[in-house]
């Protein structure tokens, strides 16, 4: 145990998603042009690359040393003249690559006269404090939090509203998604002199210690399968135990890592161990991307993946060798929609990426996301929460230990009602909207649900084949957002 | 310049308030008897001594070691029916001390059903991160912070509320006085699920970077030695250059050391320029404690000792000397009213107790707080604010660097509208006043004025001697405290 349960937290957002991590640019600002690979690839984003001295620690002042945080900035929509800043508090990846997959800003900039700024989140892409370093150790490591994002977040929008003539007097919404979602959510709550309101897409803030049950996660996974084909959950839970019985033996273990095309064959108990995590991993990428077209957001992707998964996992009361094979079926859509492996590759969805280090860094210190199955209410494998294990296994791999109820304590867990302004959006596809806001607080903390949704698709650019739900949501995200715009402007401002 | 400044800063509460640092008791909890020695010596203050383990770095996970924070409880009020809880959240120095001066909390614990609680702030009395240690260096004062100490009050109150009975389900009120009002007012707007409300007493949340004018500290301090007796202000005007004249020799030195009484004897300019803050310190002090009583906050005084002070200081035309053996008579009424002192003593309001020492550190980093004079406004020694030169001398005692512009990011300057509960009370005599909030920002955010107080009168007990205004102040705070406990078990409430 212990093992799924950092998987899955490495998941979070970005599993399987290999970012390449150049040396630190020095160059103040560099022209982009990038073509959207989402499911508008006609679109241009036309975005300037920028860096930002900041503090490597804004809590102490004994170290006193800086790093470039980079963030991108696009103006060609702004408008000096009544305008807005709409600001990413950007999470756990490379920031441009955020920034292709929110296309809603870019939607909405015109509309709102909107100046788009993406920040990158320290320890992510390009901002990394320490450079090569910055995973090294603990010492290192000391300075990725939440509220050191934070800070950073508030120094960068001070300094644009000092440096860019017009910004000065313009309202700042912040929005993000997923762990972004929270950082946004969470800057409006501490930050409410700097941002009028935040759009928290698909943040699930309250997944901590015990506030919502810790296996509502995958039990929403399982929901998303049942929903999406006759017997597909039953067949899923049917194949941990043929992997189970298959692997007691070499044979069987040979046989298997052919039948799964794996690029590396399972030689022991702890290859098994790795294989059937990784495809719960993959089932849970799975749920998080059900989008209603094509897309590419953690793989290329069919429509409806799940759908396309399911028609491969049609009966669970196959041989183990049968149901075997079709569960190679249901991987492939996800490992091969291109149809260019030649093998699938254990390693992929929990890559040792700079990205997915820094998640596994915060989810053993702040970021303690409880999760369990128990394999009656979800088709896993039944695991329990175990801190004190999930607790050793951070101490073996980071030299810390978690703190569960920190978050808590910050940020308040269900007592928000005092603070205003904050969107939860949420798609009842998405695994995460058990642990988000699904019912509005008050009537400017509210919640916008949407049916057909999956992980922050309303984040996503606009498609024809969105479904109305989340149509309907992104114009109720932008009622408010100009709601928050207009009393910005109504209201007397001061100057500190 | 830069001298005065540090001074000043040093003496925001407590000059020459040496408070002696026992090594850290590990005793859980001693009852303890206190007899105040406010203006109503009679009451007897019940509490009993705790200490709570609090992390030494809440901000990051490599430092897992702890520390005892010390904290005060008085219960004797409380009911678990409909009660509350009344939290001081300490601020630089020894909580006994602030226990004992802040009678206004166990005057109103009755009518509020209310626990006491006063909570050490980390680096002072006896809450010492490293213990003897803790003032070492920059490495060992790393911890120091605002942010820092709101999070040890946050984790207290989990604590309180865990353990107990009866307490989970009440609402908790932060008060303090000072720097501990604006840590009140600072721990609402960022832990609003913690407390339900602020009493903010004399806390100068706007004295930072160019909020309020420099120069407004001074100009109160001085408006008070002009409202106090005719030609005072004149007087002590008149006084800075009578020194420089008679100090430009040894024998002048030696007349003006005898004329002052100065245990120690002035030997050279260094001396004289100590002397010159140290009665600009005296007159800022009297300034924070013209009590309308016999009191005894930072020295025993007699009722409004700045007229008993003005008394001695009528002429400012007299002869050098003459009217430095009057200002002489001055200080005596501040360093002498018991009168026991055998000499003057120059290092007095600026002791090396922990207490100051830890507010040096303070002062030189986070609490920036830019204070002038130019000699028109004010009766003092023109001396500009000078950032560069201030940032020398912290460097050079601290190794560390101001970050003058930190807390305006963190707590948001003079954009606090979104905040509710807050009520900020300031005495027109206090020269802290200049940089607190004076009017309301909302109906909930509200500014009480005491115009015949001193620093944070209304925080002391009650007394025959307070002036219409003070009580005034106090009944209408337990009014709004009375709103936010009656709002509390109106609403529904969550369990995180």
């Amino acid at each position: 145990m212990g093992r799924l349960v950092l998987l899955l937290l490495l998941a979070f957002l970005m599993p399987g998603l290999a970012i390449p991590v150049p040396p630190a640019l020095k160059a103040l600002s560099n022209l982009h042009l990038s073509t959207s690979f989402t499911s508008r690839p006609s679109v241009v984003m036309k975005y300037s690359i920028h860096y930002i001295e900041q503090k490597i620690d804004h809590f102490g002042f004994k170290n006193d040393k800086t790093f470039n945080q980079r963030y991108l900035i696009a103006d060609q929509h702004w408008r000096k003249e009544g305008g807005s800043i709409l600001f990413y508090t950007g999470n756990e990846g490379d920031i441009i690559w955020f920034c292709n997959n929110t296309g809603f800003m870019w939607d909405v900039a015109e509309e709102l006269k909107a100046m788009l700024v993406f920040a990158e989140h320290r320890y992510y892409g390009q901002s990394l404090p320490f450079g090569a370093d910055s995973f090294r150790d603990s010492r290192h490591l000391n300075f990725l939090t939440s509220e050191q994002a934070l800070a950073d977040f508030a120094e960068l929008i001070k300094h644009l509203k000092r440096t860019i003539p017009g910004a000065e007097n313009q309202p700042v919404i912040a929005l993000g998604g997923s762990y972004g979602g929270m950082l946004a959510a969470w800057f409006r709550m501490k930050y409410p002199h700097i941002v009028v309101g935040a759009l928290a897409a698909s943040a699930p803030i309250w997944q901590f210690e015990d506030i919502v049950p810790c296996g509502v996660f995958m039990k929403i996974v399982t929901t998303d399968f049942k929903r999406s084909g006759p017997n597909c959950s039953e067949s899923i839970q049917s194949s941990w135990d043929a992997i189970n019985r298959l692997t007691r033996n070499g044979t069987g273990m040979d046989w298997l890592s052919e039948a799964l095309h794996l690029c590396t064959p399972l030689k022991n108990a702890q290859d098994v161990q790795h294989l059937k995590d990784w495809i719960s991993e993959t089932w849970v990428n799975l749920a998080m991307v059900d989008y209603p077209y094509e897309s590419n957001f953690l793989q290329p992707l069919p429509a409806w993946p799940i759908k396309v998964v399911c028609q491969y996992l049609k009966n669970p009361n196959l041989s183990d060798k049968k149901l075997l094979q079709n569960i190679f079926q249901a991987l492939n859509v996800y490992y091969n929609y291109s149809g260019q492996a030649r093998c699938l590759n254990m390693s992929e969805t929990s890559t040792s990426s700079l990205g997915s280090l820094g998640w596994s860094y915060q989810a053993c210190t702040e970021i303690v996301m409880p999760f369990c199955t128990n394999g009656i209410d979800d088709m896993f494998e039944p695991q329990p929460w175990d801190l004190k294990t999930f607790s050793d296994e951070c101490f073996k791999q980071w030299g810390v230990k978690p703190r569960p109820s920190w978050i808590t304590s910050m940020y308040g867990g269900k007592n928000i009602s005092s603070h205003t302004n904050i969107i939860f959006s949420n798609g009842d596809l998405d695994p995460w909207s058990g642990g988000g806001v699904t019912k509005n607080i008050t009537n400017t903390l509210v919640a916008i649900i949407i049916p057909e949704g999956a992980h922050h698709l309303d984040l996503r650019a606009n498609s024809a084949f969105d479904p109305m739900t989340v149509l309907l949501a992104r114009s109720l995200e932008v009622k408010y957002m100009k709601q928050w715009i207009r009393d910005f402007y109504a209201s007397p401002r001061k100057k500190h």
